[in-house]
């Protein structure tokens, strides 16, 4: 599978450019690549406990997406899912700890284990006070003495973190590390494995199944389970977490291990909620990103006792974007609808002239029925005349309850009668019309500036212009023409009409897709519905009184 | 491909309340499911112009990851990839607009064009105050005089929001925002297809290559690619905007499209400082998923000139946690690395006995490689006797080197030879071992307390307790019986050393993936060799004054 990356070589450390490229001057390494790549915060002053962490890369944002204030101070990043050298992680302690000392958070792999613990012996040779505190919080295999560390040690950056901030000594900032360490608990569970770059794709999970319990570097799952959907998901990993769980209530850390959506994240949360420990979880970090494993397509869950202590050390300020904030987790707060959305049928009025406008208007569009479809069948999908008509059979029904005495409630009315009646972009277009025209004849405008101002908006709206082969290259010079007289209008309106037929080019619309050949001299329907109303009118009798 | 979700139907619901859960309250939604989906922030008093936004969903965080202040004040989400209804959009323009008005920002889509139009004419039947404005960055189809919307919206979403944040009113806000929707330019890149619930996956991109110019939808892109690596990806990317780009620093906002990893992210970062427009990148948002379609394995790069007004808007404070914020985008800052990495050699100096103690060591140490290769054949790779001989055969070429002398110096110094000698993990805990022994000896233990110092240390490193069937096993009874002599210490070793050989189930180091079967009565090659080291140095003499 291929991935943005230039060569295994140089992937760990074009990535750690890129963070550094946009950490805003706050983070710097140092120059020892390939095989020291250290990261830590340039505003640094070393009069607090330095937090020191990391491990094998490919975790990404973890473990140099955390420095910054309030975390880490440094991070020592390995090659992928490789511990990084004892040189590495003492040049990291040398870089940053002063007389207050330095805490170093290990992860429990025996290469991180090691090669952490040599580099705290030999910086303790230089005379520096260094603790380190190992990571474990992973449940999956319970009859492992070791468990391993995986995503808890989040918890464990941030309370460190936030205490050397507040200018606490190195022995109670590693005694509140370990504190949470003793009480932290996490597993995982992913769909799907990870993509290790340059080896190929383990396909071990079998069919229907998800790995549960596993490990954050490529190892299989401590075992596969029956893969159901989002709720049983959660289910079996809150399961596995609550034979461990103490009551009272916890702080939740939802992780994508790497290439699960935002969408199913979010999915995943509410079924925590609503999930056997739902109640018990008070505070929530994430869903998001924090320690992945490549693209693995799964999740994590960790857990804490929320104390007071812990409480306040996850609400410090933290520098980190990567570090999402700590959010009371609650209920989802519901308000009723807002009224508006029923419109008030506006009270039926009688206007005669008006009323036969109408129904003279909507005959026109129902006897043009065949020929539009029959236009639109060359360019479309052949409903044009269909939809007009079925609108202008449904608007005839409605001319009893229409406010024909007020013009511009009766614009609005038959606006809300079409976005009822008529489907599709057309409807809505000419729904819009109307309901324009309303707001314009409302303001005082007369009755053609009105409907001028609909068409404006529909422009707007839609996107067309003239020459764009749609409807508005007949309305347009038809209401232009229109204060002239229903004849000008309805000339105007047809020589629109049979401009269209002459455009190779759709710009807008369906009719965008069609090939230029088969668009010649075809009208656009839309247009020619427009020139065959007006026509009609003109010859008709034209619009008389009803637009008084 | 399986996914977390429980139905097609309940996904979008469920996601948008698994929002609202960790949104500590600050968020609340319409009470309209499944058709009305709305998500709107309770802190907001309506005195300012409301910043309304949406569409299909699919694209998370957006639109309602970005609800809160100094961006939206509400959000009208679709279903996957599907615009919402005219009702959706009308209801949340009801439920946030007061006397300031309100602003719709939407994406250059058909759908949402005309239903956040239509919902917009009905919001202003009813006396509100309410404008529109259509994004459309994206340049991958430069013939199509409606572009579509993609991440460049983001700009949008900030600069309106960061305006109306601070009182500006609607007129000022919408001209700020279109300011920015006519200048910001954007196009994708994809290595494959999005995976839609429910449908099979479009497998359309050709093996090598690459979606340049992808919609959102999952609509195919506008042209394949070669696929290279990420230097070129980012490169053509680039070579796309740099036509479109003005002269002058830019913000970038570098997107993730769904479910490319935070390594190839922060790769991609870096490939952009190093590309063609490196330069003009001052100020990066990102790299972030913040526009996405669903799990697509791309990104796309959005520009826009640097102006102060910009600048000024984007730096403004938001709520929401999926705004990744800007930072200045520059120089990767490099310093040197710490002295201390190559220790200083201590001056060798001279004590018989204990060169005499040390060579007697070593050759018991070599003469024993067969016997525990042998005995580690049988529990593990069958390399321990050579691993311990040949760090002996180092060791006593280095006893010139040596300030044997000075114990504390001496203990560090064959701490630093066996960590440059030895390999795995032995070496490194024998390196620790003498390391923290030194360490101990400065502090003014004896020598016996000394080497227990040590053994606490790598119990603690590498995590082994008695009874694991580790060298622990022989070295805990041995230390403890040493200030009885050395013949007390030879026989407590053996009998830690025979007990390993009872142990069926080993709980730390390598044996500890072995069977029980193959583990009955084999000694662990580790407190085999300390056992025979002890009964050596007993038989031979003693340490005679080599401890003074």
């Amino acid at each position: 599978m291929a991935q943005f990356y230039n060569t295994k070589d140089t992937l760990v450390v074009d990535a750690v450019d890129g963070v550094l490229r946009g950490s805003g001057g706050r983070l710097a390494r140092l120059d020892g690549y390939p095989h020291i790549k250290v990261v830590f915060r340039t505003d640094w002053d070393r009069s607090k406990v330095a937090i020191v962490s990391g491990g094998g890369s490919g975790h990404e944002p973890a473990h140099a997406g955390f420095v910054g204030q309030g975390m880490l101070t440094a991070a020592v990043c390995g090659d992928i899912f490789a511990s990084p050298s004892v040189d590495a992680v003492l040049a990291a302690i040398l870089t940053v700890t002063g007389k207050a000392g330095c805490l170093l958070i290990v992860k429990n792999y025996t290469g991180d284990r090691l090669n952490f613990g040599l580099a705290a012996e030999r910086a303790r040779a230089f005379g520096l006070n260094v603790n380190m505190v190992i990571v474990d919080d992973d449940i999956a295999l319970p009859d492992l003495p070791q468990a391993r560390g995986v995503a808890g040690t989040l918890f464990v950056h941030k309370v460190a973190g936030a205490l050397a901030d507040a200018g606490q000594d190195l022995d109670s900032v590693t005694s509140a590390a370990q504190k949470v360490i003793d009480s932290v608990i996490s597993i995982g569970m992913s769909l799907d494995t990870c993509t290790i770059p340059g080896s190929p794709k383990d396909d071990r999970i079998r069919p229907g199944h998800a790995e549960l319990g596993l490990g954050i570097h490529g190892e299989a799952g401590a075992e596969q389970v029956i893969y159901k959907d989002a709720k049983h998901a959660m289910a079996t990993v809150v399961g596995r977490l609550e034979r461990s769980l103490k009551p009272g209530p916890h702080v939740a850390l939802l992780n994508n291990l790497g290439s699960t959506t935002h969408l199913e994240m979010s999915i995943l949360a509410e079924q925590l909620a609503r999930s056997a420990i739902g109640e018990q979880i008070k505070w929530i970090v994430g869903p998001a990103a924090m320690m992945t494993s490549l693209d693995m397509h799964g999740f994590s869950l960790s857990l804490v006792p929320a104390t007071k202590e812990l409480e306040s050390a996850l609400l410090a300020p933290v520098a980190p974007a990567a570090w999402p904030p700590l959010e009371a987790f609650g209920k989802v707060e519901k308000h009723p609808l807002p009224d508006g959305l029923t419109p008030i049928q506006p009270m039926p009025s009688a206007f005669p002239a008006r009323r036969d406008l109408i129904r003279r208007c909507c005959e026109i569009m129902i006897r043009a029925e065949a020929a539009l479809n029959a236009l639109d069948s060359k360019a479309g999908d052949g409903d044009t005349g269909t939809t007009l008509a079925t609108a202008a059979r449904a608007l005839m029904n409605a001319l009893d309850r229409l406010p024909l005495a007020d013009l511009t409630q009766l614009y609005r009315a038959v606006g809300m009668e079409l976005s009822q009646t008529m489907g599709g972009s057309s409807g809505v277009l000419l729904a819009i019309f109307f309901t324009a025209a309303g707001d314009a004849s409302a303001s005082g405008k007369d009755w053609i500036a009105s409907l001028s101002a609909g068409l404006n908006r529909i422009r707007q709206v839609g996107g067309a212009e003239p020459g764009d082969r749609t409807m508005i290259d007949a309305l347009v010079p038809a209401l232009e023409a229109l204060p002239r007289g229903i004849d000008a209008a309805a000339r105007a309106a047809r020589g629109g009409a049979d401009f269209t037929g002459t455009i190779r080019r759709a710009k807008a619309g369906r009719a965008s897709y069609i090939s230029e050949e088969r668009l010649r001299d075809v009208n656009d329907p839309g247009a020619e519905a427009v020139a065959r109303l007006f026509e009609s009118l003109s010859v008709g009798g034209g619009i008389g009184q009803a637009a008084e």
